[in-house]
């Protein structure tokens, strides 16, 4: 009845935007041994880290030390998310051949989350781009606040489009159309999808859920049903945002892939592997982690003597 | 892009389905003041109890004395499950206009649920169909496994359609087509539901939905797409499955409401009022219950003194 893409990119986003919002150090080399594992997993795009001021995000202050030492895998495209030309300047120097950068569809979020307003931001980007792409690299965007706004409620269509299609026209190659605090319907993302596409094409734009409450899968349901072929998660359903309290956190991976493989729909992940690159970062929290995947493996982590035991249940 | 129902009817089976999974006893006072803080929340469809025996399910043993003591709402159809005769006897005792028959479409699993095979357990429905019909009862059918066995993997579209179309040949007059172990994507929920259509008048059809592995909202779109507009659901997301260590338990009601509400689609519920009928469960069993909607208004219950709170707070 609904024609489905046959093959579906999943963008890892658990090491920068999972590992942004946990409060406990993880050690470089933990984080390194779990982005291996995401590699092992069969994950080819994957967020590493996070040039931003080290003051605003202590957790990726080792964001030079990862680059260094990250696997190598020459069919792994990995990415950092840089704010400006001086982050730039260093994921330069890490070695990095694709940035992102971010911005929101909400004045009020923008101003709070980066302390410009979104023309300022853009102007700021505009730049980073500029470099990015003289320097042989490439460049995705986030358009944050996509669908709501912990602010200012409804965000307007017209806005998105206008931000993703000047993201393009900067050279950005990818605008991930992010649901921040993971309160979208499937109604308000095949309006905002439909809009795009006015404009946009199709393989340019990626969504990013988080899963406040519940509705991520539904969301990237109609995605698909719209053609969109790139989605953002993140391992375990780590992440979350610090203005939307109690939020469940990014949509997590190994439940988009058990969905997406129920459907026949191919992400070259294997759910087993994923499972053990969560059991890494879990390990060094102290606690599981909380996807419906983690809970139904009934996956208990020995975080003292760094053992963990998947107990695959169910059907 | 899609079309869509406008208007929704939840069927709230937290009462049965919910608390039967529980194994803490709720005095049946606790219970009535549940069902009836579901009825203020504007609940029209209420399964209250079940008449299986009570060795069967301790927890609904006092099904009669609940049926006896129901907020009288004439605009609210309780119904109550019978396995047999005799729980239909009991049924009509104790008043209720509406029983609720279940089988399931896998052999095995029918077998392990309640010791028949799916053919005996028609023989004995048409019986009790056909008695309370003669009461001037109405019938609901249950199919449980309606997608995925536990035990046979993936379950015959055919199988599904011929039990339904047996049921309502009966005299049921609504057959909830149920994810029993939760374990099912849109894919095999749109085929189930087209396969069904062929024959089946799509009134007849109500959709129950676990959410084991996340996916139950996105099974509820395909439902609403394919123009479904009866589902199942439990407050708090109650429930269970035996045959599914670890699953989460049914849809949330709230959650549901939630995605409906968001999407435009009328439910006659209030969000507010199904936190605080969960909330007379929540502090029974003295733990928060399990949705998304608890999560985020992060619902604390002095189990003690019979207060709760709701903090309501992300968007």
């Amino acid at each position: 009845m609904f024609d489905l893409p046959e093959k579906v990119t999943i963008v890892e986003v658990g090491p920068r935007d999972g590992l942004q919002n946990e409060s406990t150090p993880i050690a470089t080399p933990v984080k390194l041994a779990y982005i291996q594992k995401l590699v092992d997993a069969g994950l080819t795009q994957i967020e590493a880290t996070s040039f931003v001021h080290p003051k605003a995000v202590p957790q990726l202050a080792d964001a030079a030390e990862v680059a260094r030492n990250l696997p190598r895998a020459v069919d792994v495209i990995f990415s950092a998310l840089v704010p400006n030309l001086h982050g730039l300047k260093r994921a330069i120097e890490s070695g990095f051949r694709r940035v992102a950068v971010f911005t929101a569809a909400s004045d009020s979020f923008t101003q709070k989350n980066i302390g410009m307003s979104i023309e300022e931001s853009l102007s700021v980007f505009a730049e980073v781009v500029r470099e990015a792409i003289a320097n042989g690299m490439t460049v995705r965007g986030y358009v944050s606040t996509a669908f709501v706004c912990p602010y200012e409620g409804l965000v307007s269509k017209d806005r998105v489009r206008e931000l993703t299609d000047r993201l393009l026209q900067m050279g950005v190659d990818e605008v991930a159309v992010s649901d921040t605090i993971g309160a979208a319907a499937p109604k308000e993302v095949t309006e905002t999808i439909a809009h795009l596409l006015r404009t946009v094409p199709r393989e340019s734009i990626a969504l990013h859920f988080h899963d406040t409450y519940g509705t991520a899968l539904a969301n990237v349901l109609v995605g698909l049903q719209m053609g969109i072929t790139t989605f953002d998660s993140s391992t375990g359903g780590m992440g979350g945002c610090p203005f939307a309290p109690g939020a469940a956190g990014n949509l997590a991976t190994e439940d988009l892939v058990y969905m997406l493989h129920r459907m026949d729909i191919q992400t070259g992940v294997n759910p087993d592997k994923l499972i053990e690159a969560g059991a890494v970062i879990s390990q060094a929290l102290g606690r599981p982690l909380r996807s419906a995947q983690w809970r139904m493996r009934n996956v208990t982590c020995a975080v003292n003597n760094g053992e963990y035991k998947t107990n695959i249940s169910g059907a």
